[in-house]
């Protein structure tokens, strides 16, 4: 199941609408025969690509995948019916299907006689390369994940606006690295106006990454003509609203969507209870004056302080990052 | 030396102006046979101590001390002799003694056929329980820690003023129970006035503790007659001044000082270089708006921003706690 996870870590960002989800054959010995990853919508389902690699290998074999194998004629044909048609006689799942119309593996493989066990480090994929999908299919919206960098006194910037860098070259890295696996990046127009960022995921040479996340750009102000996030290097949706359910409506076909705002975008996603996960970067600096990460949240005394849960702490070169999710889940 | 650090650490705050020292006698055997730390000033220093619980079983021992034995008669006789005396053959000791005055310790066991050896888990101690009084050694200046508790978004308060609580119990205990060990804890009059504090050390029943660190409040403005700082649970002294020198002049004799001061102090003492360390309970909380844990520490642009290196993370229940260093020592 680790193997299926980084497969399907792998393929986090390009397989929209579909869920990112990794699958690891073994031959009848327990052997490895076959490893898969989801393919871009259209493409075949990771079990498939395994399925493919193993060949006659499969037969009398296990099957390990992230998800419970679909039971649904989509664009591609079910995948209980190619794990039948291969001869697979045991099958382990980490989650089960949300998804009604795609659900009902478990029960047609029993049928068919093969031995199912699902749950299989079911934490780990949930909070990992589906936790997006997963929230999606059961909310119906995106999942936002909110990233700031930060001073230790929440300070984004210096009082003079400069900001470049609060946080050291491997936080920055990671950011960057992150991208690729996104659905859509959110930014506000004060952030185009004053940074003029470029948005884009770039390979560890330079390159433009084969996968591009949609760039969205929130605000009722004008963006100038040559911001860079206008130019062809990834799609751009300029939205000319400040409201945060317009924003969330627009980017319904987008699971997995990062917001990278400044602090009065972020103040009124998290006004609203539209921020699912929280990676702060916290650098071990100090600013005493400038720009707040978060301004303007609706909050008014220390009763309505907005609580998160720690989901865990890493440090990251001199910086330390936090992960938080809401404490009240909905 | 695991249990002599032990030691140590359960007298911190009671032996100024002498440090807090811990020693553990073993037998000629390797047995424990005495454990000791400094008493209060005038009385015996920890080897003294642990050779008195140890007696004759001292003898042909090892002593094992934080602090390299001192070879000084002062109010006491010197450590040196004492080892002597109770036959001891082999020293262990973590930190050599930087005090010129109380120095030469290790030469004059040599020299009487005691074998020495320095430096076992020397960083320990001198970043654990000799910490300030190394420092106030080294610079002739109190070691001043600086505490605060934030919101992730580096408030210390909402927008109305209300502050109780960011952090959880958890954290809260911890900041209390270190009371008893400091020597000073510094507030701003600004602190007095807004949240009346008692700044006394308690036990966890709810009674004073035996030592209480002096209580100093830093300031131009007048506080209340009725202050509780001003209560006669522990000495206080008021400074009418906002320069950070004269602070810490009038705290010459301090080896050991927190800081709990609101954003203006900590600006005044940031601003200065006079923060030695920073604990920085950080909560999984958001406010948007409120007063920030620090202001004006003399940051115009991001090449100013003062930075800190980071000794240890840790979690305490939902908070995080950093603690951290200036990046450049002096």
């Amino acid at each position: 199941m680790r193997l299926a996870i980084e497969a399907a870590e792998g393929v986090r960002g390009t397989t929209s609408p579909n869920p990112p989800v990794g699958a690891v054959i073994l031959d009848a010995a327990g052997e490895l025969a076959g490893i898969g990853a989801t393919q871009p919508a259209g493409g075949p389902h990771a079990e498939v690509v395994a399925l493919r690699l193993a060949g006659e290998l499969a037969r009398g074999g296990t099957a390990v995948v992230t998800l419970e194998p679909c039971n649904h004629h989509g664009r591609t044909p079910p995948c209980t019916d190619a794990l039948l048609a291969a001869g697979i006689e045991t099958v382990y799942f980490a989650v089960s299907d949300p998804n009604p119309v795609a659900a009902g593996g478990t029960a047609m493989l029993e049928t068919a006689g093969v031995s199912v066990h699902a749950g299989l480090l079911a934490d780990d994929v949930a909070a990992g390369p589906l936790r997006a999908w997963l929230h999606w299919q059961r909310t119906g919206r995106s999942h936002v994940t909110w990233k700031f960098a930060a001073s230790l006194d929440g300070r984004s910037a210096a009082s003079d606006g400069t900001s470049q860098w609060i946080t050291g070259p491997q936080a920055r890295a990671r950011v960057h690295a992150g991208r690729a696996k996104l659905d859509a990046i959110v930014i506000g127009t004060g952030t185009v106006i004053q940074d003029d960022p470029w948005l884009t995921a770039r390979t560890p040479d330079g390159n433009l990454a084969p996968h591009q996340p949609l760039r969205v750009v929130v605000g009722t102000r004008d963006i100038p003509k040559t911001a860079r996030v206008l130019d062809d290097a990834a799609p751009t949706l300029v939205l000319k609203t400040r409201d945060v359910a317009e924003v969330i409506d627009a980017m319904a076909d987008y699971p997995d969507v990062l917001l990278e705002g400044g602090p009065t975008l972020a103040g009124a996603f998290l006004a609203v209870q539209r921020i699912d996960r929280i990676l702060a970067y916290i650098a071990p600096v100090l600013l005493g004056t400038g720009a707040a990460a978060v301004e303007n949240a609706g909050v008014g005394n220390i009763a309505q302080a907005l609580r998160f849960r720690r989901e865990y702490v890493e440090t990251i070169g001199p910086d330390v990052l936090l992960s938080l999710v809401p404490a009240m889940e909905e």
